[in-house]
């Protein structure tokens, strides 16, 4: 405990690493080795009944909660996740680990290729959310995990969410895809496919080798800020900035005039310093194929599986409309299955799954422990 | 009337060109000489009283109605100008001229800066919507018009036609600002600050000197790529291309999968060999620090002026949204201006202004026959 930050921190964390020998992809490709990286945080119970795992979004990673030596900076759902928290580790032993496909530890595009000792760029394999998942389900066997408590996570992370129920029924006791869709709409594609060009369009992507020369930072910043626009809402904007000037540093004629330039040129500019421009291809293009039910009634999917649901969506999410949460919805009634829904009044548009914790928090909490005190007989030792 | 197509067209038309010495713009730098390019249908009456301006929106030029002589493609908005038409050129005489700063015919970047002999690229002034504007009025003196009848313009077409009410209403009849706002939004701002860091970010622009070697086409095509997005609504995407997919012709990993990327290549490519990449930044950053009303209240803008106002904006439009027209609106009842408005159901987005043109067609018509009516001892001769 001497570890622990004041205020329901869970303290110091470092990250794991899983790796095994073989993953066989969607597409018939085999990766090979894996590496995944991961974290947890609490206690896993004699029973392993306890186990929570929470994916992460599009540019996540493990560090989920709780600090790294050194660095003021918490991990990326810190206000979820602690003793007393919505995932309260006082009682759950939570899990998350970096994506397949990622450029924070686990294996990528930018990991070293074994058949040609160099950095795998283009060569690596085209991945899906269902490859993301396949490596989770091996990270949770190698854990000695049966049955997860729940499943958990916004956006892309929802969709992950979303595929483990599906692939996985009968190792998922309940789920809770938050700000997320089934599939990706043609604006959510052309958003991505944008963001792909300017990265392509950038000279020094070379096609994807650029790990010896200069990254494509330019593009990768440009693809950045537009991801920006789409996780704010108007209102949010208007609200953080409104038509605030800043001051012109140097004269030049396109400098930034107003706030909302100056955060979007920030937000690009330290995205490239964190984030690798092969990654962003690759985890994009897995969204953006990503289709829970392919040519199937939606409800067909969730038939059967004795998972519960809860469902959050927040009103100005424009990005992944409530729509769409609201299909999953009415497929899990269709199938029989057990699904709460709660659209969150929120002006943070997409971003709201990062920053209204608040009302989140309550619901997850009471969802987590009706959940408990509901299945009779299981123990959460 | 030898040269007129069938179904209401004005025909074969040709740009015409109107120079004089000298703007003093609104920053107070000089442009000199300044040319706009124009085009004009219809017949100007004896008394000069049934002249309308059409005022283009950002990418728009001159060319609004009927047919440059070889061409397919008519003008921009031919589906609203022509004989029975919306602005019906039996009655009116319309005029339509590309703006300053743009590079269809009128002075720009791309122009030849009598200073130095070769082409100003960013030694071009900075220019304002208020610049524009104050351009074609001199436009309008040459053609010998004391007022104009009608202004009208979507987009940035009408932040020029609520340009033209404040600062020059006894010039001004009436008024149809369409899907527009008095002042853009930090999101407007947003999505044009990461058109213009997509171009500048591409290093064939070259700090703007590019006109002697290769355009910066890639950052262009993705600027405009992101504009596409926000033309159309997420439902008209979805009624367009739904989530089909296209041959791979290369089996490249990240060519175009989805109907919907090809689209905006198609679009982003297509407008690279029509559009310069430095009229693209000083068009955007006018609309951006466009302001009508600045510090005051927008009411103010229009108390005490004399034009009849039709404001028109579409359900679906998320880039320019009704609840700025509804400002607009209520300002100018403020004001004891004489205002209509109309939200027009619509699923094409803001791309609406000019798709949707059955219903704003009858809409204008009936505005603009009213107005004819109405206002005793003007004659339309």
């Amino acid at each position: 405990m001497e570890d622990k930050e004041p205020g329901g921190s869970v303290g110091i964390v470092e990250p794991k690493y899983f790796s095994f020998d073989k993953l066989v992809l969607e597409s018939g490709a085999e990766l090979s080795p894996v590496t995944i990286c991961y974290e947890t945080y609490g206690k896993l119970n004699e029973s392993k009944s306890n186990a929570i795992l929470i994916c992460h979004a599009f540019s996540g990673d493990a560090h989920a909660a709780g600090f790294h030596r050194g660095e003021k900076k918490p991990g990326w759902w810190d206000m979820m996740i602690g003793p007393g928290k919505a995932f309260d580790t006082n009682r759950f032993f939570v899990i998350c680990s970096n994506v397949i496909g990622g450029c924070a530890g686990s294996t990528g595009p930018s990991s070293i290729n074994p058949a040609t000792g160099r950095r795998y760029a283009l060569d690596f394999p085209l991945i899906s959310i269902g490859d993301m998942v396949a490596a989770q389900e091996r990270l949770i066997s190698y854990l000695g995990i049966d049955k997860l408590f729940c499943v958990a996570g916004g956006s892309m992370g929802g969709m992950q969410t979303l595929q483990w129920v599906k692939a996985f029924p009968e190792r998922v006791r309940s789920a809770i895809p938050i700000a997320t869709c089934a599939r990706h709409s043609p604006q959510q594609i052309a958003f991505n496919e944008v963001g792909r060009q300017a990265v392509m369009a950038d000279p020094n992507w070379n096609h994807g080798n650029y790990y010896e020369a200069e990254p494509p930072a330019r593009g990768l910043a440009v693809a950045r800020m537009i991801g920006h626009i789409t996780y704010m809402s108007d209102k949010s904007m208007a609200e953080k900035f409104g038509r605030r000037m800043k001051e012109k540093s140097d004269g030049f004629k396109f400098a930034v005039d107003f706030e909302v330039e100056g955060y979007l040129r920030y937000r690009g500019d330290s995205f490239v310093r964190r984030f690798d421009a092969n990654s962003y291809l690759y985890i994009t293009k897995a969204m953006d194929l990503f289709d829970l039910a392919g040519d199937r009634p939606l409800h067909e999917v969730f038939r059967g599986k004795d998972v519960r649901m809860l469902v959050i969506s927040y009103k100005s999410d424009w990005l992944y409309p409530s729509y769409q949460s609201q299909e999953i919805v009415r497929a899990c009634k269709v199938a029989g299955m057990e699904c709460s829904y709660v659209e969150i009044e929120s002006t943070y548009g997409h971003d709201a799954f990062l920053l209204e914790t608040e009302r989140s928090e309550k619901l997850i909490k009471h969802f987590l422990e009706s959940e408990y005190s509901e299945v009779a007989g299981y123990s959460l030792k």
